[in-house]
C-alpha cells in the first residue's frame, strides 16, 4: 500500500507502547499474558489501515488479535483507530510478515486472516505473496494444530496462485467463496479497500483453508 | 442436458456398434485393444453433443478418447459428429458415469475431462454431482497413479463445491483458472454451451486436479 510519508509517524508510534508494543519479541509465547486473559489468538498479516482488526476486535471481544504492518506510514492510521476505540482485545506489531515465528511460539496462534495482500504479479516476485510456500510455513509454525488461513482478496492472479499454494503445500481447502459479496456469506467484515474495491461490482475472492495434521 | 425427444435415436445408436460398443462391458481391461494401439486412454464423462470430445481426438490424435453419455437423445448428435470424421481414436459408450468401474480396470484410464457438469444447485442433490466423493472414488479407482481430472464450467457454485469437495477428498489442486477465456491458457477447446455462454462475457473456471499417491 502506497501512502504519503509522514514524518510524525514513527514518534507517534513511540508515544503508544500499549498498542504497538515497542520490544514485540518480548511476547513470543507471552501473548495472553499481554491481553491478560485465555483467549484465542487471531493474527492479520498485512492490517494496512485496521479497518478489519478493529471492527472485528470490537465484534468478536472473546478473541485477542494481533494486526501486524510493516509500514509506519500505514499502521499509524489503524493506530488512530485503536486510540479511539480503546478495544482491550487488539494489539498492534510494526514488524516483517516474513519473521513471525520471532514474535510467535509454536502453536500460539488460532487462525490468520490475509486481506488483500499484495499481489505481486511478476512470476519473479513469487517469493514475496503472502501465500508462497515459505510464508504458509511460518504460518503452519505458529499456529496451533489444524489452525486456518481466511484469505480475501480481489486479486484473481493472486486468488489462482493461492488456492493451488495451499493446495499444493497440503493444506485442506474448507471452503471457497468467487463472489463473497453474492453469497449467503454472515459477517463479513470489509477492509477500506475491499468497500471501495467492490462497489465496482467485481467479485471478492474469499478462502478458508486449514493446515492438515503431520 | 434438456433436447427434443428423438424416436429413431436408439436405432440410431444401434446402427453404430463401431463408435458406440453395443457391448461396453466387454471392454473392461480391454479399451487398448478396442483401440488397436497403447495410447494413453482419457475420457470425458457427460460428453453431451460431443463438440469437445471430437476436437480433442482431431487435435490430439496420440491419445484414446472414450466420451461418456447417458442420454441417448444427445449421444446421437455426438455420434454424427463421429460417422462425419471417422475418428479412429474416439469411442462414445451409452452409459451411466456413475458405474464407471463396470466398464473400466483399475489404472485403465489416463484422463478424466467434466465439462460444464449439471450443477445440482439443490442442497439435497449433492450427490448427483459429478465432483462429489463417491464419483471421485470411482474416478480414483478407473485412474493410472497420479491420474488427473481436468475440470470447467461457468457455475459458480458448482466450482466453489468442487474445488473443496477435490481438496477435502485429498486431491491436490495443480492449477486454477477462474476466468480462462481472459487467461493465457492455450489450446482450450471449446464445449457447444462453453461458445454460447462465454459470449455473454461471464467467467469460465476450469482446474486440473490431480489424486495423490496412496
Amino acid at each position: 500500500m502506497r501512502v504519503r510519508n509522514k514524518p510524525w509517524a514513527k514518534e507517534k508510534v513511540a508515544e503508544y507502547p500499549q498498542y504497538i508494543p515497542s520490544d514485540p519479541m518480548a511476547w513470543k509465547g507471552k501473548w495472553q499474558d499481554k491481553f491478560q486473559n485465555k483467549q484465542p489468538i487471531h493474527i492479520e498479516v498485512g492490517t494496512g489501515k485496521g479497518q478489519f482488526i478493529t471492527e472485528m476486535a470490537k465484534a468478536h471481544p472473546e478473541i485477542n488479535y494481533v494486526g501486524i504492518e510493516l509500514q509506519t506510514n500505514v499502521i499509524v492510521i489503524a493506530l488512530d483507530k485503536l486510540i479511539e476505540e480503546k478495544l482491550p482485545n487488539l494489539q498492534l506489531l510494526l514488524v516483517n510478515g516474513s519473521m513471525l515465528t520471532e514474535y510467535f511460539a509454536a502453536g500460539e496462534v488460532d487462525q490468520v486472516y490475509l486481506n488483500f495482500s499484495d499481489p505481486w504479479p511478476k512470476k519473479r516476485h513469487e517469493k514475496r505473496r503472502l501465500t508462497s510456500p515459505s510464508f504458509l510455513s511460518n504460518y503452519e509454525n505458529i499456529l496451533k494444530k489444524n489452525g486456518e488461513i481466511h484469505f480475501k482478496t480481489d486479486n484473481r492472479g493472486l486468488f489462482e496462485y493461492s488456492l493451488a499454494s495451499f493446495s499444493q503445500y497440503g493444506m485442506i481447502l474448507k471452503q471457497v467463496w468467487l463472489d463473497l459479496h453474492q453469497s449467503d456469506f454472515v459477517g463479513n467484515i470489509m477492509t477500506e479497500y475491499e468497500a471501495k474495491f467492490s462497489a465496482k461490482g467485481q467479485p471478492i475472492y474469499r478462502v478458508e483453508a486449514v493446515f492438515p495434521e503431520r
